[in-house]
């Protein structure tokens, strides 16, 4: 970049700049977007495997009666919530990584379109963190009140599972948060 | 506005142009942001007033002995995050609606702070809309998997300010995506 010994040069330098800074833009976008579409895939991955089967006591019988029982994400709706937040998510952030590659000189626009649905997939990513980790709490704690007893002191596997999901979904989350600040502080920089 | 009767201020009214712009830009996030208080606040008062007595059966003694129960939304962490998420929404909309109303004039910078700080609050609204959703899902329906039983089918007044909270709670969550893409927008339009 030293323009000193070529002075011929130092006019094509110029308009060089805020292409090198809206390189360095795109690959912080793509970067970031890959480590989302790892976030959601893995998040709902871990949620769709999350499976155990034990032998537990039937009420209504002796204890010493025991039954093979399994726990597994689709006998809870918020689970399945979670898994398709996650999976439209993921598709989501291959479009925009795709987007953000290709798309090097229309930023202005990619921008404003990455600004404004980063904050829709924000609260859908965020409301289903929020449902699994509701009804995961009551799983690991459950709820005296209301006799809801806890199931994660016999399931532990299964709870590994649902509480890794919602882990790597709030880190997804704060991705996205993260993203969307990042395009909208972009916009705000062109205008200035 | 007519300004063919009068050439001596067609100077003047090119630069107002902008600022009824801004004006009714800012009549409209100000509107926007009253409402979002509104909602924050009932959503919060309807949770916090969610309480119902009623007598119930025992498990361990006969159906016939019933003791008075109550409901309240604190027996339930979900329900206690979902009103401090509220209350803190609820100030943000405060302090957002008086910036609003006092900076007319520095509309970049302060409509970049709201673009920022709306997708935060987006992120707190929808988890929290999302476990408290979660949790209420269970008390409507139960889950015959786990052995939760359901609770509004005794406790329907709870129930139903529980679960007006959370379709309050949607619609401000909507609210804030609404305002951080016209924040967005605003700004957008301002590089063109």
């Amino acid at each position: 970049m030293e323009s000193t010994d070529k002075p011929a040069t130092a006019t094509e330098a110029a308009p060089l700049q805020p292409a090198a800074t809206a390189a360095e833009y795109s690959a912080l976008q793509v970067g970031l977007r890959v480590l989302l579409f790892a976030a959601c895939v893995s998040a709902a991955v871990v949620m769709g495997t999350a499976k155990q089967t034990e032998m537990v006591s039937v009420p209504g019988f002796p204890p010493t009666v025991r039954v093979p029982f399994t726990a597994k994400y689709s006998h809870s709706p918020a689970f399945i919530y979670f898994i398709a937040a996650m999976s439209v998510t993921g598709l989501y952030s291959i479009i925009t990584t795709l987007a953000s590659i290709s798309v090097s000189r229309k930023t202005k626009t990619i921008l404003l379109a990455f600004a404004l649905f980063d904050v829709v997939f924000v609260g859908i990513v965020a409301s289903a963190t929020g449902a699994a980790g509701g009804v995961a709490y009551i799983g690991l704690r459950g709820n005296n009140h209301v006799r809801w007893n806890k199931i994660c002191n016999v399931y532990h596997k299964f709870c590994r599972h649902i509480g890794s999901a919602v882990a790597v979904s709030l880190f997804a989350a704060g991705l996205l948060v993260l993203l969307s600040m990042i395009s909208t502080f972009t916009l705000y920089k062109k205008i200035r």
